[in-house]
């Protein structure tokens, strides 16, 4: 599996993917799952994947041949809007599971999921959530976030501290904060973590980063995790509990 | 879905269970998954049930009409060792699965899991968790607790605050919070929970409580848990981010 965050406050956009793909468990390796795409000063474009790496590597290098087509050739470099990018790259993503799964066979095998977040001039910052299928949603203030890959075991973190409001540092401890709970409990998703950072109305990648295991930030994040998790819990009240006789 | 644990520490075992079933979105109701039996100063018994709802009340049917019968019919009541009750629910597992499965067909929809520990006089409290399968591992010192239906999102605190030496009141803080942390993110999991203690040598039914929304000691913990983890963030370190010019 995989996992990965997509996340929008009013600063801008942040993205966080793991890199670990494993065909069984014996057989693991390491990808990256975030591209980017920029034309400074006036777009900027961050694509994140999960699921079958055949589908997503071919996804990612159909949308880099059209790219390199030129100016000519529907691209993520010369779409009008977000919108019409995510539908872009939702085709391509049709037209890659739909080619791969033989006719009359499930395509689940080779199904992919993708977090599609950026701006174009003209707009304000967009993120969506692509389906296998190729159709999307779009983020809200009310769903504020997109997870992709192993999401149930960093949710509840996301669900309680996110904030509209945070800055990008606060929004990377967050992040990193959910990771840790993943890495911690599902061996399919693995270190090092990829990071992009977009602030808003800047139209050109903002910082990238790379957390693997002796990155002192993570490790202070996830030792100080674990110690904060437990003395918060500890300092919660216990019931007292009557055993009768 | 489903959300149960069942927990083993040297004071003995506790056992949590949610109790929501459905079939559909729009087709819930309550019903406990917890079922006890015992004989007082020598035995005493519990079965957590996860799955298919008619499945699981077939199993408890039939292990409760082999009690019924009495001293001379293999039960519950009458296994040699928590061991032979293992091999006594899983066999019935399989019976009622392979009962209800036609012919060729997979079995997947009927599925069933279980979690079942207790003590029986001459051995120390175990724990097990039967498989659909009707086979079963047992908890150890490494795993000491077993979980059943939705595990992945309560499952981060559990790895991070058990401790073997804990006391009930810890443990039952510890799953309130793990049931919390599923509750708040899956909705097929639901009020109110069922929690059953076993304190090692008793050899009968210890403190059982009913938990639900307007529970006060469940509402200390809800919020209290909320307002922990936001403030634990927030006193985590922040990285300085370069956004250079």
């Amino acid at each position: 599996m995989t996992y990965c965050v997509g996340l929008k406050t009013r600063k801008g956009l942040i993205f966080m993917s793991d890199t670990r793909t494993n065909a069984g468990l014996d057989n693991i390796s390491t990808f990256s799952k975030m591209r980017t795409w920029s034309n400074p000063g006036e777009r900027m474009i961050v694509l994140l994947s999960a699921g079958n790496l055949a589908t997503t590597q071919a996804v990612a290098s159909l949308l880099e041949e059209q790219v390199r087509q030129g100016v000519d050739t529907p691209s993520l470099m010369n779409t009008g809007s977000m919108f019409q990018t995510a539908r872009l790259v939702g085709s391509v993503v049709q037209e890659v599971i739909r080619s791969t799964a033989p006719v009359g066979q499930t395509s689940d095998a080779f199904s992919a999921s993708f977090i599609l977040g950026g701006q174009i001039r003209g707009e304000t910052t967009r993120l969506f959530y692509i389906y296998p299928e190729g159709n999307f949603i779009e983020a809200s203030t009310d769903t504020p976030f997109f997870q992709i890959g192993e999401h149930k075991y960093g949710k509840p973190i996301l669900v309680r501290a996110y904030d509209a409001d945070m800055s990008f540092e606060e929004a990377l401890k967050l992040l990193l904060v959910s990771f840790d709970s993943t890495l911690k409990s599902n061996l399919s998703v693995g270190l090092p973590l990829d990071m992009q950072i977009y602030a808003a109305d800047s139209f050109k990648p903002g910082p990238r980063d790379r957390f693997d295991r002796n990155h002192p930030y993570f490790k202070e994040i996830s030792d100080g995790w674990s110690d904060a998790l437990k003395s918060a819990f500890t300092r919660l009240p216990s019931l007292t509990i009557d055993f009768g006789s």
